[in-house]
């Protein structure tokens, strides 16, 4: 469920003027814009962009670009783009770091459903001129490179018929790989990348089952290579098997971290916040004894802090 | 340009009664069948389909495979389908073959436009509960596979934008994997599945400015490991460079071929008699001094060749 709070009726127009007097003048008004932007759904935040874009001739998204700076400024323009539009954004930025952040494109490969993956890999493609298999092959390599274009290409059937003796075999083959420490067979990647999400629960569960230990747990056991593939592979199984526990550890790790991973944490906040973040925060209340809003509130500050818990549902 | 000649109106219900009233009784009026069913574009068949439906509560298909048999059936059958439907069901025909024609899913994967092919792996899916990929990949092996997959997986960008140093580069890429003889190099395999088409025209374009011979000749000259890989990598390469051309070899090898290859003459006839089979008879007439239409009336016969004559025009 939606930690946003919004209204059911909205006026795109006076939100569109309230946003350009926000804005107006010496300073800008941060505590207006997040009254109104952080109570606004995805298809009432382009309504106002394209109010605002009607009466003062002017993208709103420039505009909230040259008046806001810091955390604040990026959280708000990942919050005010379309969600498939930001997230070929966060695919994008991702793949542009120096060490590109493989996690986000296996988060958007794995945790989006076929047609939402397909919708971002449109969206990139209107922004970017290119395709995102094109940038992940062209800003990754080895092992890595495979596993992540397979899993930005796959088309996943959608259904929830499985077959129990596939994954039965497949259970098999996954583990025969993780023992003889071959990784990157590309038995592996085929399956992670082709099979349906319930065919490859059955094939997570079978392995629970056969061996008395999480898939996960057993590639954490067996250490990583060095090259990162197989914290790339636990990444993609978590999100393929539970997306919400998933984000709790995202989160979770950005609170923690000396000076906190303001990046992954307005990811989960923004891309979450209309969807599942209230069962991210109740997994996350139950793994730490503390709410994710307090844990932010204590690691933020300032406009950044305000629209973070306003976009987790806190009213205070 | 399309061959099929069709009425830019016509009654689907007087056709279904017209459709049925050929299946009747004793015997099967195969020439009243040819003169509707043979003259109406995809949308009219469909139309002609649902009126069927409606009105004897029976699917046509199901009649029209039970009334009819061999060659004529076939194509009878693959005429009626929904066009991405009827590719589903080619897919899925080739890989279930003792020896998969891999050469048929290259050919829905390259000669496709991405929506297209998206539309195809959409109606695998509905008419198989499973992707197209993951089919691909269960029945197919080795760097075949890994180079299917990655084809029928791409969703590649649609746009003119080419950029001519990655031209420059990739060419030289594709050449010093064929020299080298590792073929099965993933560079080469990423580059043919993830660029687009324009891009990957400016490629091979680029390949023959240095080399003075096409990529497809050299890769021929460089000869096979055997394990088809490099014709496979040749029929892609010909798929995207020129669908019209490729088609002309196919149906200019299954009419040579002792015996005809129907299959695949049925098959080139079937899809592109609604798109382009006008372009690919003016290229079979002028490599072979005789037309499409003569070669076809002297190899098949019967109504299997009446309906055949039918979808290439031949109004005689």
């Amino acid at each position: 469920m939606a930690t946003l709070i919004a209204p059911a009726q909205h006026s795109p127009v006076e939100d569109a003027e309230a946003v350009h007097k926000a804005c107006k003048g010496w300073g800008t008004d941060e505590k207006a814009l997040i009254l109104i932007l952080g109570h606004r759904t995805a298809a009432q935040r382009q309504q106002i962009r394209l109010a605002y874009q009607n009466i003062y001739q002017e993208d709103l998204v420039n505009r909230l670009e040259s008046e806001l700076s810091g955390d604040f400024e990026r959280a708000v323009y990942r919050w005010i783009l379309e969600p498939t539009d930001r997230d070929a954004v966060l695919a994008h930025v991702a793949l542009k770091k120096v060490s590109p952040d493989y996690h986000v494109i296996i988060e958007i490969a794995c945790i989006h459903s076929p047609e939402e993956l397909l919708a971002v890999r449109r969206a990139y493609q209107l922004r970017y001129k290119r395709s995102l298999e094109e940038d992940v092959a062209a800003h990754t390599t080895g092992d890595i490179r495979k596993l992540l274009v397979a899993l930005v290409s796959a088309f996943r059937y959608n259904g929830d018929e499985i077959n129990a003796r596939l994954a039965k075999t497949e259970a098999e083959i996954l583990h025969d790989a993780i023992k003889d420490k071959v990784l990157n067979h590309e038995e592996v990647i085929r399956i992670l990348s082709t099979r349906s999400k319930a065919q490859l629960l059955a094939t997570f569960n079978r392995y629970r089952d056969e061996h008395s230990t999480s898939i996960t747990k057993k590639l954490l056991g067996e250490g990583d290579k060095g090259n990162g593939f197989s914290a790339a592979l636990r990444t993609a199984i978590r999100c393929i098997n539970d997306s919400n526990k998933y984000y709790e550890k995202v989160v979770r790790n950005a609170v923690k971290k000396v000076g906190t991973d303001e990046d992954a944490l307005t990811r989960v906040i923004v891309t979450r916040a209309e969807k599942d973040l209230k069962e991210i925060k109740e997994i996350y209340y139950k793994r730490n004894s503390v709410s994710l809003d307090q844990a932010v509130a204590k690691e933020t500050s300032g406009d950044y802090k305000a629209f973070l818990l306003t976009l987790l549902g806190n009213e205070d």
